[in-house]
């Protein structure tokens, strides 16, 4: 198990990873049940867990090098149990700007969850070359409709005891059943502890809105990812972030969604795709 | 060596796979020459071939109840060579509506692209419950811009051998240097020997247009996907597909983009998102 005591901010506790001795990239972690949807670890905060095994295994045979996750893909197999676990990472390029890097949750022998990075150097003054995704228009933060811990149709949410989110009123009529149809939410994501947010946590931050499927009536439930990309376009500002949540098309029992974070200058900093079950009607 | 010679299309002769014997699921495969931009595989190309090796991987275990991609994430990790090679595949998820599996694509011990696939089975009487996602206006298919067998800079383009691209002429400036710097392209795709399109060929027809960077005056070269993932959404109808690519932001030399792809009936098949490099000034 990581030994975490020291660490000051809950993120970074519960996605922490201690190598094993040994010549194989293999660490143990431990699935933390403050991170959950219902019983469910939340998708992002999986994600930024394996980054960490990832980046750690890069760093062991490169060097400090390629520190930040620039795009990350990865397939959710079954929902990891709420206990210890281990992940393994094989680096699969060594290159002088980029490295690529495979890893994979395990728990009693069978694959949970399995995500690939490239990884590389975020530079705080690069710039923008070319192309803008602006901002939403939305009101102040502190006008915002605050997240409860309980979800649509009782679902408990332990995660918001570690993550702040706040609505874009325009986009919360689900909270009292009153949805919009767009397809669309919009909201503020902070640290509870105020942990600065960084490459890592953007990898949490592009699934910690509720599913955009929440603003259209006659879906239910939960909406379990079965495939999440996310690409980290720059080192955040310090505040909150902005993050647009958006559905595609509904068939088949399936949803698309594109995700967007700006931090608090207004810059896009990542973005995702995922693909999620739906149930409807 | 894959035995092809019966195979009618050569999209399929050039994706196809052979399973050694054995309880491991490896299949021999080659790496087409005439599927390539200047000496380098398309990365949708290669993305079918590994999706071939999945699903029959998945079928090996599972019999036939899932036999078309769903969702598809690739990395690129070093381009592979034309030659022969192998794909090793492991199943990770057996369940009733959907299976995964990994495919690794290794050369000479080294591994040259990694792709996950969620497979299920897609229903041709299927209608989409939520959301539209419209097709483009443009031009009927034969007042476009057919698309050369050289690309700006000289590249040589022996995959047009095989796949027709027209272009929208309000997308096609980039032909004589004249970009929109608008950062996108639209335009049609059809096999040359007419095969019919289906979920593999999808793999194929998101990574078929040139980079949208093309229309961004600065940008020069061919841009190297780094990671890739796919949604298939529907069986296409017959008849030619209709393609926008759309670049999103450059930063750090980096370009994320967007491909829809429409059936002759308008309706969305095909979404995918990648990471790519670029060279600018």
């Amino acid at each position: 198990m990581p030994d975490v005591s020291d660490a000051p901010f809950a993120f970074d506790r519960a996605t922490a990873v201690a190598r094993r001795p040994g010549p194989d990239a293999v660490h143990d972690v431990a699935v933390d049940p403050g991170w959950t949807i219902g019983d469910k670890p939340n998708g992002g905060y999986l994600l930024a867990m394996l980054a960490r095994a990832g980046l750690e295994s890069v760093a062991a045979v490169e060097g400090p090098e390629h520190p930040h996750p620039l795009a990350a893909t990865a397939t959710y197999v079954s929902a990891p149990s709420l206990a210890p676990g281990e992940v393994h990472s094989e680096v699969l390029r060594r290159g002088r700007g980029m490295s690529q890097v495979r890893t994979v949750l395990v728990q009693g022998g069978a694959t949970k969850v399995e995500a690939t990075f490239t990884c590389g150097r975020l530079d705080p003054d690069e710039r923008t070359w070319w192309g803008e995704v602006a901002v939403p228009p939305m009101p102040a933060p502190d006008g915002g409709r605050r997240s409860a811990g309980v979800a649509p149709g009782g679902i408990r949410l332990p995660i918001r005891d570690h993550v702040d989110v706040w609505f874009d009123p325009a986009t919360a009529g689900f909270v009292s059943d009153d949805r919009a149809g767009v397809g669309e939410l919009r909201g503020w994501f902070r640290f509870v502890d105020d942990r600065p947010s960084d490459p890592l946590s953007l990898l949490l931050a592009v699934d910690a809105l509720p599913p955009a499927t929440f603003d259209i009536p006659g879906t239910t439930g939960w909406v379990p990812t079965l495939s999440l990309s996310a690409y980290i376009r720059a080192l955040p500002a310090p505040g909150p972030l902005t993050i647009r949540q958006r559905a595609g098309i509904i068939e088949r029992g399936l949803v698309d969604e594109v995700c967007e974070v700006w931090d608090s200058r207004g810059r896009l900093v990542a973005q995702a795709t995922q693909l999620a079950g739906v149930r409807t009607g």
